[in-house]
């Protein structure tokens, strides 16, 4: 029996392969048959090609939904958390193939999950956004949220860019580099690991400062507070550089311009089904596992 | 005019070098000019070949003073930290030729800067240590304190050990390596830097854990929060392994045997002049300044 | 006296400082005082304003000068090499401020080290080429010379691509990154070890392939014997990538086109003043100068 | 039928596992009923625990055979290859359990492909070793070979040391740390690839040098021809630092002594049944395989 805490459920996902549409049918048969509302996402719900469905905008399933179940890769649940976070709804994470860090069910196991989440049987991690606003001359130029990272960077590869930056209105540095990661415990073992960043817990509070190909060999990794105020200017540059959140396009950006990126006021309640081992999912991913000495 | 807040000031140096016992001397000449009462530690008394000094055990000079002035590198530093944790007592630090990051004081500056501090003119860092347990068969065989860091590693170089790492109880792997750093903030600008581990500001409640030469590609740093509670498992081992906190001889260990690594109830309240800079340290300290690529 | 190996002497620079523009004129005044015909590269010479110069096509210049000299920093040597490694004409670097690991004479001391070098105090160092061809459908769309290093990278930052990589006809691996870098031992101690890579001694016969950024974390730096074929495929993208020769603008690629990489059969003859050190500029370059731990 | 080119083989192996055991003897009674001589290492023979062997020491091993087939680790095939390098007999190794790099035949296949080297399915990979020679006021106080790599150490962990560097004469640096890991081709996807070094393909000419957890951050592996001659002076040291090939117990050292490394005159030939791949072997021993990244 399903508990009262459930009733509308919404339904994201990017059913562009079989699989996602299989796995979208296959949950509103189910939470249908269990009593629950279900209600698409509009985007969602163009691509399925099939009539009858309960249908809202995003903002409106934020509001009226008690769950929002994604279906696809950490692609999809990063666009959906963006849109969501000011909700304050519950997000479950289902896996189109491969498992990610963020969504971590499945599609074999949906079913089973999903009930059991419906149950009462699930954790909660609260996962913290960033704010990112660029300003030109004074002005706010651009605004956006990340759930993983904000990225600084040169906008073609293979040019560099020049940027002061400053944690808590203290300098740091000035760097030559092909750019920044700033990323959040979630985002850490995304683009800012292949940097070499370390990994941060999911219930660390804390930021992440990872320079892309830095031009001084000594630059490392810096991890500050999750309440730091970071900010970067743009000293010099041949192109215009852009600031990414999640690795959308981003915000185009000017010598003289500054970049504020600050922890958003709100959060996204990640859902897993009892039992989610952050290190487990770690092991999982990352190979953990592939020795390169003899044991002898 | 000094502040009452300074009365009896504590005097801890390595009187090796010339260097050490001319600023140990400078430091009672003037201290005892304002006023103030010099007590030496007795360790360093032996060494300064004089007579007529106020002198007390490491214990007592934690209990009585009101400010311990130490002389030497963060090696000295961190012995004095170790000692005085318990008494809350400040610590001030006067390098003895490279600046350190705890001995941020240079020698030519000594009395401007401890003056300025007697004036009130400082801020304090509260630094948190690590509490380490080793126990064999449920019994404890040995404890330390560390402000740096604590290391288990195989006792001889070039061989490694097989450990199982638990943090909040959960497991996180089985590794082959050559041992693993366990990091505080202050300890990550120190040997787990060199280990590959990421900057952590001071201000951040966070220890980091680096492995040392894994034998693991995949494996990376990971930052936890300050509060977690890490278990290490030795597995197996050729060698009788050893824990060290901060680089001092450690405590042996065998295959079966745990170690417990937690924060400790006392923090180091580390003084500073005003005007002291974090990132301005790691600039002079790590070198931040040398480009490696042209730059037209 | 100067020897007679050298009469001609061509001038390429960057004059848009002024400290370029005096050295030239510097140089001109020096070499022609001692009996040398001074011949200005076209381009060089567009910008000198002043008349009265000798002046020939780049071309040109690589065919009848005993010497060419190169005011600027390593951009500006790196296009002389592309340009004139087909005349085996010898090449001197003239570092506009900075020191370049390939323009190592410093402009106060220009007239003194060229003295020497035309007095027969040099060494010369012999610096291969990377051949860059580019084919769709077995066609040869573009090809290009490099003497630091051939970049293959998305386009835009930010954006991943997917390519397989053969070396010597093996398969390698297929990779989802940013981009490879392949580079020459010269292009070692640029842009290669900002993404992790190996510094490689001049004299080494090898060429070095770095990922960048990664999605498996176990890739490492390759180096391979200077002889190695190396084809690359693109097998998915979003974008258009490019593939880049020492950091110049790029050819534009698709998904399964390929990218042949080998050593060109020309030279760069670098000419270094008598006591050249390769270690030197590693040290004064790279900073191997900052400890990071005390020394106590 | 196999060919006349092996008459004579000999086996070594560690015989602490039945595994291992069982596989020398399905070898055995494979080479007698091919008409072949098996002649077993002496150590080795020890263990075996039956009688009727042909046993010899290792030294005549190395010269009555056409052939040492080795099973075990990678380690066993190390020790293996220091005694027979000098006798210029090809080897083959048998893996015990995990594939190695150097032992890639497993033991379920091993029949098959001992049999298709037997009858001239294989390829001869030519390994250089290293020869290690300390001196003390001038005076030989130890010598070595190694195959994977020499690595000068502090003798314990977490003690560093400092000496100076030189390269075919030339001064590289004064480093403090942990040690170095000096390095053949065939070593460099073992201890020296955890340290950070690159890969490097056996076929290769080089040396790689990779500092152990280096004071000087931008301290980085460096490659250089396999002909170099490598010089170390020990200049500073609170303990008996230690160099050791291969990993195996190694030389005492004091301050002021020097070690000298340089290509030994012999190499090892290494078996490998036909269609062995080096970069097939990096891929399944190195899991190029775990993405970090989603891949929407």
């Amino acid at each position: 029996m399903i508990k009262d805490s459930f009733r509308n459920v919404g339904l994201i996902g990017r059913p562009q392969s079989s699989l996602v549409v299989d796995t979208l049918n296959l949950l509103e048969e189910y939470l249908t048959h269990e009593g629950l509302t279900v209600i698409y996402d509009e985007d969602t719900a163009k691509l399925m090609h099939k009539s009858g469905m309960q249908v809202s905008s995003r903002a409106l399933l934020g509001e009226v939904c008690d769950l929002v179940i994604v279906v696809g890769g950490d692609g999809t649940l990063l666009h959906a958390a963006r849109s969501l976070a000011r909700y304050n709804v519950p997000v479950l994470g289902v896996n189109r193939g491969r498992l990610g860090f963020l969504t971590d069910i499945s599609p074999d196991d949906v079913i089973n999950k999903v009930s059991a989440v419906l149950n009462g049987q699930y954790t909660v991690d609260q996962r913290f956004l960033l704010n990112l606003e660029a300003r030109s001359n004074g002005n706010r130029i651009g605004e956006a949220l990340a759930l993983n990272d904000v990225v600084l960077h040169a906008g073609k590869s293979v040019h560099m860019l020049e940027f002061e930056l400053y944690i808590e209105g203290q300098f740091v540095y000035r760097q030559r580099s092909d750019g920044l990661i700033v990323a959040t415990p979630t985002g850490s073992t995304a683009y800012a690991l292949s940097g070499g960043g370390p990994i941060m817990h999911p219930k660390l509070d804390a930021i992440v400062l990872v320079p892309m190909h830095p031009h001084t060999l000594s630059s490392r990794p810096i991890v500050v507070d999750g309440d730091s105020e970071i900010k970067i200017k743009i000293t010099e540059t041949t192109l215009r550089p852009l600031v990414s959140p999640d690795g959308q396009s981003g915000l185009s950006l000017n010598a003289g311009d500054w970049v504020y990126i600050t922890k958003h006021p709100f959060k996204l309640k990640l859902i897993h089904p009892a039992g989610y081992d952050f290190y487990a999912a770690c092991r999982t991913k990352l190979g953990w596992v592939n020795p390169i000495r003899g044991d002898e």
